[in-house]
């Protein structure tokens, strides 16, 4: 099944007088939005005091909406709980680390694990999915709104630490498994009851790793146990609607797998010019990039959110213009809105919806731009958005969803390890797995994000999971199944499920698989290069291993200083360190090339992507672009051999057209 | 009236046996020092137990310096409320933002808002007035003492919360109102009592600039009543005494205008070596400047401070030396104290008051230099103070006061709104506002720093008025009106006063002055810049916005991009980003012959002040200046046509004497 | 009496399967280990249950290492309470400066005031000491674990202030005093009771300096006392052994000497490669040396712990591999480990001692490397120590000790001093002794860092003392006495006891020796260098000091701008600013030949130390060197004329063999 792509748009009807309802909605339809999200924030007016709903202004909206054939998406508003509930349980509000309470006067001022709060949520929600369940604008819910925005995943709160100890208590049964696990004889950390477990903060120096493993965990498990009390709440009162959330980018706090696989579909929030201001790119790098964004990072999480999404995604809100909470916020190049727009279609998107109708003129997000001024004129991507739509309709663009050969995994658990332990203060898992990333798209092919998980390796040509905290045997074995080139390291499989160092020594389960064995690491300052061997320009920064071969492992490649730096063995290879751009790319062509991948030799900053039998091409970069290599003799749908800056082209790829 | 010009010093009777006194005061008068300030900090002599009064050290210090010919300005101990009070009343501490209390050790421990404390102050200060007011040595009081120094103006505290709900039950008298100009809808922040309001601290994300900008009014109010209690109080028992109050420098958490309204004159302290250190200066400025300071900084504080007493006004405390609180505490050049104390003078300071009359062995401030050793031998200083005081008699030097042809707008609302959404995280108004001032000076130009309050806007040749925040329609009426030539932004009237944007657009009341709208703004990082066309060299960085020119506009500068730089309609300028220094000069130089000022042009470190008649000139170089240009046929009364290295130089100007 | 010098190692039998014990302790004879240190950590093993003693295992673990040959280093346990007894009495827990208490959940969060806490200790202590004091294995103990470590000396807890005001109490006796020697009457500090004084934490500005002072004198002396308490109880039950305590490096927040006094000897725990990543060196100086650590950090150590343990010291912690806790952890350059282990036997170590012998695969250090890998397998410091352990043998290395002729004062109170009070943000005392230990070690001299007492000083050719806080008469006469060259400054004697300025201005009472008088200070910011004359590269940044000369003194270096650089007064010295490498260099062969003592011109990156007879040479370069000149024709006990990168080389000194 393929589904018709579209765009969207979020609205505040409680924002605005009433009387701007229908005109908003006539304007929507009229430059070709299908579908409008809302009622995310609007708690204070939906309930604005104990028990008394307000629901006949989002009735009335809804109306005006419907009936200008527009389809809505509607959120639930417990990302922002009202002041007077606030103050009924005072305890709801999360602890920093540092045990300070987190006050209301912003939003998601409350604890996952705080029961009486999400009885609160139970009784919101379905008071909401009894009243509008069943409306026919209804298409889809959205739950909440950016879980662990603001850092707000782990709360310290006596709630957290007393549900943190039942989850303990459950999953270790006795306090002789957990200090075995946690390996507590260590510093006398031995505890004789699970009542005196401790939230792993405030501690004289570092907590035990096992321990802030496992409080990630659990704190992962908290939200997605309170989005699935909504999922329930609603699946029984709104049926045939499709539940999904707005998760975001650069964020690893929970496990996203986890909480998709509770909903239908998997919706993100992409902010490239605020994304990129965030990241750890070099000021070059920013400055470079300023009014376009990192030409790879929102590819990897449309990538990745598909896949949350078991195929099924959108673009929640899309960043229309300058926003107001990157360090500095340039406004967007013209055309960037549209290139934007087009690579989450090209990554199978169904609805790109962009953040928001109307620029408020009042409170946090003031300065944030949206398709119309505060006074209601249109602004620069309101007719962006308008020639989107009607390209679309030409196009008759279809998000469609296939196994690609090559997938890179993407782990939550990994993510918290090595935070946890970056063990060189530059560590990132993120950005390990980002340069793998992006070194593939370069080399102009369509990825899969993927969990490490067994079923998700099937199919594949190559497989690559550099970083992987933990192996699993099933994993190894399916991966030794697969068939697939596969390539690990550095890092992986160099812990227990526990936080341990395997007994086998580092990569634990994956040793049989690889034929090595990692017996150092070490990480590495800012500016140190270890050279790899008859690879001029390749070097590994900033981590390498000291790898033994086992019998069946050679060599593929050596740092100058002797030490392994590639093993392989059969179509099974170890990457000893963390590759630079030079050595990631010589050593992919390779490795591509082996397992029968089709690489295509992009110009700088030009970047393509499939979409079933569509391939998308954009330029990243501030020159036209000739890409009449990449287009070959195929009848352009958009653009054409000659890509200006921020351009983009469309044509039916030939083996698709044959 | 002209008054004439005097040297003073700050000194502590309390920290320095009896027997020191009468030959401190001989060595005083015989130096030439005029004024001492004493008593600020000495509660704990003053009143060692509750209740139980110690002024008799004070009577006796008072009769000793009254004796030697000195007058005294008396200050009272409220900066420094004693042990037993403090445990009297634990809750009068301030809370810090992170919630944290700010304990008893060393100064300031006290919240604006606790009534208990504020009684305590009523109680010192009346039984001080009364005992003091009417003594002949006694010509002037000082409020307490540096308000707001170490970031005490806001406090989170429980009495600061209670009376912040008050405040704002007085302005807005209905949550619905506090409501809408708040934009509380949005985020379901909206709150449905007084009762329910929190302070902006220890918010998950940033709270409502909105609800930050009233608490920084707010907070400014207390410091403002607290004042004026004082103020009240001295006024009874002392009549005809000046009371003022010591100010800082870099320092707008509280509105200086209001305090000031109450007073009688203002003061403030120059250390230009620790401010020039605590800059925002690049490391190259800052080495370059490191023993003479900024050489626009204390001019600007002169200029601003005499407006915030209405003309009269004084340096309190001078730095005589190398301090203690800079990151580094260079000693200053020779010459430097020299050089400072007469940018007083020529600013139209009464006094000039050097801090300390001895260096302190003990305690917090033991670093901090005075005229005098610790062991009394005299330090550089005191030569320089002797010999000053001997020029001033010479020239007969009368502080003078007359309006400047040129105005420069400062505004603390605007400090606190620009600091609250700065928008690109480097945006500072206070450094904006010093760009203008410096470029003004570097021409020449004697200019008045003034509030934006319409009867500022009369008889003036040009007004400038970069960043201010809201635009009321009586103020652009009186530039209007004024004849003057206007010259606004950026960011000019870019928010209501409740801190939302105008409906209208930017620039608000002040666009049909200008014919402009802001339609969108950026802010852009460090290192990009957006150059000017037909201005080699001119660029804005950090901040732009894309305006739209009305009917009656048109563009007098674009950017390269095409965007307009400076719009014009009639003599009303707009500059829609930030100018960098080449811009600045270029356009003040049209904008200034335009409107008919006198530009000189001045070698690069030599600044200019008019004081009446008297022109002064100063070198800040490093090397011999020829000022024989500048001087034209004048007679000297200090100085000569060639200007060593921290030089003064004065004369009648031409104009005055023809 | 000279002690044989031997190989330890630390180990921790509770973490491994009782199995394992003989084994590796058969392995760890088998190499050339000698002395292991066990139980540091092992409260909860040895109490899992308060007052259920299970000390079986660890006599077990006595009697096997016993029997294999080793002899055991004992460890107490308090540094790390179990949680039960944590739970017991909560308030034990330290609090930080913010207030925030340091929670369980890592190590040492003991409060050093809490008395409930410190009766544990005893408890626990007196019932190790009675079961294991006379055992034939135990030849020594250990004190707790790294006192300190993690920011641990000072407390903000209520025991801790209770314990402060006793300690003021019996220290000054009135309230008089106190105000009077902390210069209360300063912005009316004074206190009028000893319980109305707080901690110097979450002041609104910074504390009073003598406040500080005191209080880093009190949380110093808890520490003493701490320790004392276990040493007296161990003496009473375990006669003959020596008691040690392990230290660590660049830490200086106690009195080191007054822990050492009560001890039988010192130890400390030397981590090049960690110590080197914390430092404040340069970028360019850690990646220089980042495999190998700077060359004079540890051997300065070596001398500081060789004088807290009067003559009598070892290294406990000898990094053997990476380590986990730096921001980088890089693997040591191959011969790192043995040139380490040799540089401390060089500097009279009885005893070097691996940290530690089997890497722990779980908890916070599993990161940690070891002579064993977790899986047993040997790790290369394994066959390092096996390695050095025969020519130990077959050097008949023992440890020597003997006054060196040139003496460095490094003093505990002077670190506190100028940490509380830097005047330029830069400044540390820490690295100003340092500077002038690398510069005497580079010229190949053998030196004893010393406590600033009288009887340190006899016997010199040569003392230095640069940055003493404060002088003392009998410290002045004994200089005067020993007929020593002296090389004071710069900042020595500027303060009283008290933290006051002298009256006398500084140097106080050094000023009779020295003939001169410091009249102003200033700091420097970097970058700013102010040239030394006649001495091309030599300069002083960051500190200077303008002062008078007296009758009998002389200027002997003048800086550019004419102050005094280095003043003489017979064989006195003052050097009146923060010297750059070049001026230390010449100044020190310059007065160094005056003193008579030999210098030794090394190639960069040799050093030299002698023991006894020996004399070592190290190189620290990454090129072979010719160190022929150094050895003369003396044989080789170790290495050659040509010594390899990390190289050590070991000889006879002609002195002693002739």
């Amino acid at each position: 099944m393929t589904i018709k792509q579209r765009l969207g748009v979020c609205y505040y009807p409680e924002q605005w007088p009433r009387s701007f309802w229908a005109e908003d909605a006539r304007r929507m339809r009229e430059i070709g939005i299908a579908v409008v999200r809302i009622g995310e924030f609007a708690w204070s007016r939906l309930e604005p005091r104990e028990g008394f709903y307000q629901f006949d202004w989002l009735a009335g909206a809804l109306e005006i909406l419907h009936r200008a054939g527009l389809e809505v998406v509607l959120g639930t508003p417990t990302a922002t709980p009202p002041k007077w509930l606030v103050d009924k349980m005072p305890d709801m509000a999360p602890l920093g680390a540092d045990g300070a309470p987190r006050k209301f006067g912003s939003r998601r001022h409350y604890c996952f694990s705080h029961e009486g709060y999400a009885r609160e949520c139970d009784r919101i929600v379905e008071a909401l999915a009894c009243a509008f369940g069943e409306h026919p604008a209804v298409v889809g819910w959205q739950t909440d709104n950016e879980y662990g925005c603001h850092d707000t995943v782990e709360s310290y709160s006596i709630a957290a630490r007393d549900a943190f100890r039942k989850w303990c208590r459950s999953k270790y049964e006795t306090t002789e498994a957990l200090n075995r696990a946690w390996g507590n004889v260590f510093w006398s950390m031995e505890l004789g009851s699970f009542d005196e477990i401790e939230l792993p903060n405030l501690t004289v120096t570092e907590p035990n790793p096992s321990h802030l493993l496992d409080f990630k965990r659990f704190s992962s498990d908290q939200v997605v146990a309170f989005n699935r009390r909504q999922v329930e709440i609603i699946r029984n009162h709104s049926p045939g609607r499709a539940i999904l959330h707005n998760f975001m980018g650069a964020f690893d706090a929970f496990d996203h797998y986890a909480v998709g696989a509770d909903l239908d579909m998997a919706a993100w929030d992409s902010y490239p010019l605020g994304f990129l201001e965030r990241s750890r790119h070099s000021d070059e790098f920013k400055t470079r990039y300023m009014r376009l964004g990192d030409p790879d990072f929102q590819a990897f999480h449309h990538d990745l959110y598909r896949s949350c999404g078991r195929g099924r995604w959108q673009v929640m809100e899309q960043q229309p213009g300058a926003v107001n909470w990157g360090a500095w916020n340039p406004v967007p190049a013209p055309g960037a809105v549209r290139l934007w727009t087009y690579e989450a279609f090209a990554a199978g998107a169904e609805v790109v919806s962009f953040f928001r109708w109307r620029q408020a003129p009042f409170a946090q997000e003031q300065m944030h731009e949206g398709l119309l001024l505060p006074n209601s004129e249109p602004n620069e991507a309101y007719f962006v958005a308008g020639e989107i739509a009607q390209e679309l309709n030409r196009m008759e663009a279809r998000a469609e969803s296939a196994r690609a050969p090559i997938a890179l995994a993407f782990d939550y658990e990994s993510a918290f390890a090595w935070r946890i332990q970056p063990q060189g203060q530059d560590f990132s898992y993120f950005d390990l797995v980002s340069a793998f990333y992006r070194a593939l798209r370069k080399l102009g092919l369509s990825i899969d994000v993927v969990p490490p998980a067994p079923e998700e390796m099937k199919g594949r040509k190559m497989i690559l999971a550099p970083g992987l905290f933990a192996a699993r045997p099933e994993l190894a074995a399916a991966m030794a199944q697969s068939g697939a080139l596969v390539l690990l390291g550095p890092r992986s499989g160099s812990k227990t499920k526990d936080f341990q160092i395997p007994l086998a020594l580092p990569p634990g389960d994956f040793g049989s698989l690889l034929g090595v064995k990692v017996r150092r690491v070490e990480s590495l300052r800012p500016g140190v290069a270890l050279a790899i061997r008859d690879l001029p320009g390749a070097h590994f920064s900033g981590w390498r291993e000291f790898i033994a071969l086992g019998e069946e492992a050679e060599a593929a490649l050596c740092c100058e200083d002797g030490e392994v730096a590639l093993s392989r063995r059969d179509n099974f290879y170890y990457l000893s360190g963390n590759p630079n751009d030079e050595l990631l790319d010589a050593l992919l062509r390779r490795l591509l090339a082996q397992a029968g991948a089709d690489i295509i030799d992009l110009p700088q900053d030009i970047r393509v992507r499939d979409n079933g039998p569509l391939r998308y091409v954009f330029n990243y970069g501030s020159e036209p672009a000739d890409i009449s290599e990449i287009a070959g003799d195929a009848v352009f749908l958009l653009g054409g051999k000659t890509l200006d800056p921020c351009g983009v082209a469309a044509f039916m790829r030939k083996d698709e057209a044959e």
